[in-house]
């Protein structure tokens, strides 16, 4: 699965709005082709992004070759202007597209050519990937010691391959890893009403991986924990506090609480970038969308109605789970377990 | 709302298959037509197919009238061979046929015209409704006592008076009955995949009913018992165990867990009829119904896949929740709580 493929002079991406009804896959060319990419979300998951806009950076230097460096800076800034527009809320969009330009600049100081320059920030832009590969395959190592030939995880939305751009993701990096080396392990995957990224995405690059995968209502998460189909559950976050709230896809504190309670271990695997030390659990705001999410499902003809168009609706994104739920969370830099926020920090600190 | 309506010679049913996008009234004239109303779905939830089925038999001697009370008993016989062909696994189906053909053996004895027998199966036919209501209003005021003004109730798929027929419902009956008596109360009603019974029928009726109604994702239930969006959750049940164990809609052991983690009362409203004094709970399949409701959802223009056709599905109707999540239950002779295998059988011993 290659979510995210360089060739030298274009970007292939694989389009994911139309998964899983086809796979078909998306060239790249201009800084325009990536904007479109990401606006339309044939890219999405925030490292995808971030990766993503980092190759489109170079591409402007691909598509039409600037007379010096100076003029190759303001084509760079062009571009940053051009893809920091496609989805304004996205931290590592931002983040990626600053790390590229002030690799930019600092490269004119030394580059003689525009050439030597676009060599320069391709390296970059292969470097922001391999470190978000590289922080995959350490997670996956330090979760894949959690499981057991046989094992089955249970997870929630996509935080795989499809995600993070990579093809290895957070949560799902265990359980290839572990699959590469001989164990057995199976997946129980929930729809994640109501944008279905289970239905849609996690399944679809499971089996694509050839890793036994079933699926599942979201309204049966408890029975499946309360049977003991499940030995763990592994799922992604989009912050975590430093007291080990984690703020994660809506659904996630309804597995935590279930696997608490029937004494099945509940996993968070994220890098430490997603940890916010910042905020305190009152300050983070938990966003809503459109009631018209919930009101639709997205099916291979688009969005169709399932209810009533004037039904009033509660379209949380995501919900917060309390440490008391969590029994570890797995970073690139080891595991973090209780007491959560006395461990949380001594990873960060770690280097 | 008026589910389903006896007219002295013709029955007028709602039909569920096309709700909420469309209210379409059907007219039963003949057993055959009630028959296609059980068996197409346009009819559903036990307590409304028997209710209809028992209507169906009184049809029987308004479609054509038999010579003499014999012949009559012979068209009845037909009537109740077709009647259950519809739905083999409903046990009210059956119930409510045992017992009008039992009815008119008793009548036969007595009646001297075909007439006065069909006068008396129409009044068993009532009876059975009446009952079924009588039931409902009990388990309402008793419901609508723990419910104070502005409250609001969680409920799972519908346990609604589409459901029962009756109009009133069963979880649902307390938020009617609480609401008619000045007290107002909101409902927040999940999804409930597979079948969507949430969105498509718990959504309508309580709209058509003015109750403040507000849809989730079923990924939602925690984060709204989490933030005390939620009062108190009432739901239906499919079967109770004497030990107080209570086999319902898929989802449930989901909110029970949730709403015990909370301290968020759990109510469980069925009628002494649901209660299984045989069985325990290691003797009770959970059935598992077709891959497909799972890989579609129901949509104004039919099923429609939302993800591979080929991924594997397990998809089970009902879970299971431990008599330790279960606050009370409440039933048309009262309201059980802890310990429920005690209090349980002092209701049932009660006339």
């Amino acid at each position: 699965l290659k979510p995210i493929e360089w060739r030298g002079d274009r970007l292939v991406l694989l389009d994911q709005r139309i998964l899983p009804f086809e796979t078909r896959y998306i060239e790249a060319k201009t800084v325009e082709d990536v904007a479109h990419a990401i606006r339309d979300m044939a890219v999405r998951g925030a490292p995808a992004i971030g990766i993503t806009a980092a190759f489109g950076m170079v591409l402007a230097l691909v598509e039409k070759t600037p007379s010096n460096t100076q003029e190759a800076l303001k084509t760079l800034a062009r571009a940053r202007e051009i893809l920091s527009k496609t989805r304004p809320t996205a931290v590592n969009l931002f983040w990626a597209l600053d790390r590229m330009y002030n690799k930019a600049v600092e490269l004119t100081s030394s580059a003689s050519s525009v050439r030597e320059l676009r060599d320069g920030l391709e390296k970059e832009a292969l470097k922001i990937f391999e470190e978000e590969l590289d922080a995959e395959i350490k997670m996956g190592l330090y979760g894949a010691e959690l499981l057991e030939d046989g094992d089955t995880v249970l997870t929630i939305c996509n935080a795989g391959g499809l995600a993070t751009g990579t093809g290895l993701g957070t949560a799902t990096a265990p359980i290839y890893i572990a699959s590469m080396l001989g164990k057995r392990v199976s997946v129980i995957a929930p729809e994640t009403r109501p944008w279905q990224q289970g239905a849609r995405l996690t399944v679809y690059e499971l089996m694509q991986n050839g890793i036994r995968t079933t699926l599942i209502a979201d309204t049966a998460v408890g029975l499946v924990m309360y049977r003991r189909l499940v030995d763990i559950v592994m799922v992604g976050a989009d912050r975590i506090l430093l007291d080990g709230h984690v703020f994660n896809k809506i659904g996630t504190l309804n597995e935590a609480v279930l696997a608490h309670e029937f004494g099945i271990p509940f996993y968070v695997l994220a890098p430490t970038s997603t940890i916010d030390t910042r905020s305190r659990v009152e300050d983070v705001k938990i966003e809503e969308r459109s009631p018209d999410e919930v009101r639709t499902v997205r099916t291979a003809q688009g969005s169709v109605y399932v209810t009533l168009k004037e039904v009033a609706v509660y379209n949380p994104v995501f919900d917060v789970t309390p440490p008391k739920y969590v029994t570890g969370i797995i970073t690139e830099r080891g595991v973090a377990t209780h007491p959560l926020s006395i461990n949380l920090r001594k990873l960060l600190n770690k280097t």
